[in-house]
């Protein structure tokens, strides 16, 4: 790795100029990068071309070199891209390395899903716990993440020092519960209770999930592509 | 509605005329207008000003004006929009009357709280069916969907004639039962299975989530919240 960050050379310090000013549309790629690349690394890919990067995102070279280049750049004419070193630097930007602390608020069914994933720490997310009402399951593990009561939910995450709260509560509790959970210093919000939710802190940022906007894209492609016109 | 269908007149040519021309950001955005429109219907709203959905939506008045004038306009001056024939509206566009029809195929915890929502019905489509290889459940059904053994998958689908198919089956398996379902006329794939699914076939829509993009986008808000440098 020494020889590669003597080639990308002011690499950091570049980041720390730049960083402020890379654009929200850059910034919204970049998860995406940061995914197809751990991919290759699992393929035990070491270098890609933008040529190659372009085909497989479905994104043109140009593009790539330009949004690479809004933080530093770094490719290498007729070289390439270093996959791990690009996955890293992309991953730090992102906050990937912050090593966030998170609770999941509701352990039904989505809350089960995403307790048996691997999303959360492929990105440096540690899942602490789970927080549900039901006294059948408080007590027990799931999928190796405890299961407390929603009652100790303010004193865990203010004692934790959690950062992000995961919201998969029915719409009717999401308000109070991430209201809990802003008071005890919790960040940020993953919602998917499936409403939109607005808090009276600035500081906290929400990012809510809906899925069924997904899912009337799908039926909207769905019905354009089966009509006489095509785009 | 006879009194408005007057009002709006011409709409439904309109409508066709334009339909082949609304840009693709403005489609992406229709979604989130349905669901808030869908959100004052339910609170007993018949009329909204521009003004007012703007604040809801966080978009300015003028954007919302300019959108809902690319299929024709329903807005009249000092008068407002109406919610439920503008609902109406941009649900058709959308898709929302086709009755589209729907699989779920893997019965996991993100096939459970699939089966569980009330997402799919809300915008008009059917899910027929649940689809595991779990002999344990096979027979059985979750939330009223009756689950079938995904041997039936392609044979069901053909008879049926299912149009989406969800995939919430693991990642090695999702290529193969996308294969068997368009081979059997779905036309659209929802893909939860957490990889890009390229098909091939060009008639086939795909629609990824990725819900770690999401996440790791909120991860670059904290940690730009938290650091020194504001946007």
């Amino acid at each position: 790795m020494e020889s590669i960050d003597k080639i990308h050379g002011t690499f950091e310090k570049r980041i720390a100029e730049t960083k402020a000013n890379v654009p929200t549309a850059v910034i919204k790629r970049l998860p995406r990068y940061h995914r197809y690349l751990g991919e290759l690394i699992r393929e035990g890919r070491m270098r890609i071309s933008s040529a190659e990067l372009s085909e497989l995102l479905g994104v043109t070279a140009s593009q790539i070199r330009q949004d690479l280049n809004c933080f530093g750049g770094f490719g290498q004419q007729g070289y390439g891209y270093n996959v791990k070193y690009l996955h890293g630097k992309i991953g730090e930007l992102l906050g990937v390395t912050e090593g966030f602390r998170t609770v999941i608020v509701g352990a039904g069914n989505l809350g089960r899903a995403l307790a048996a994933t691997h999303m959360f720490e492929r990105r440096g997310v540690e899942r602490l716990a789970l927080f549900d009402v039901n006294p059948d399951i408080i007590g027990t593990k799931i999928y190796g993440i405890p299961v407390y009561s929603t009652d100790e939910l303010g004193e865990f995450c203010r004692r934790e020092r959690v950062d992000i709260g995961v919201l998969t509560v029915p719409k009717e509790a999401a308000f109070s519960v991430a209201d809990v959970m802003a008071r005890a210093g919790v960040r940020g919000i993953w919602n998917f209770a499936n409403m939109e939710l607005s808090l009276p802190y600035p500081e906290v940022e929400v990012e809510n999930i809906h899925l069924g906007d997904s899912l009337m894209t799908l039926c909207y492609r769905l019905k354009s592509a089966g009509g006489a016109e095509e785009d």
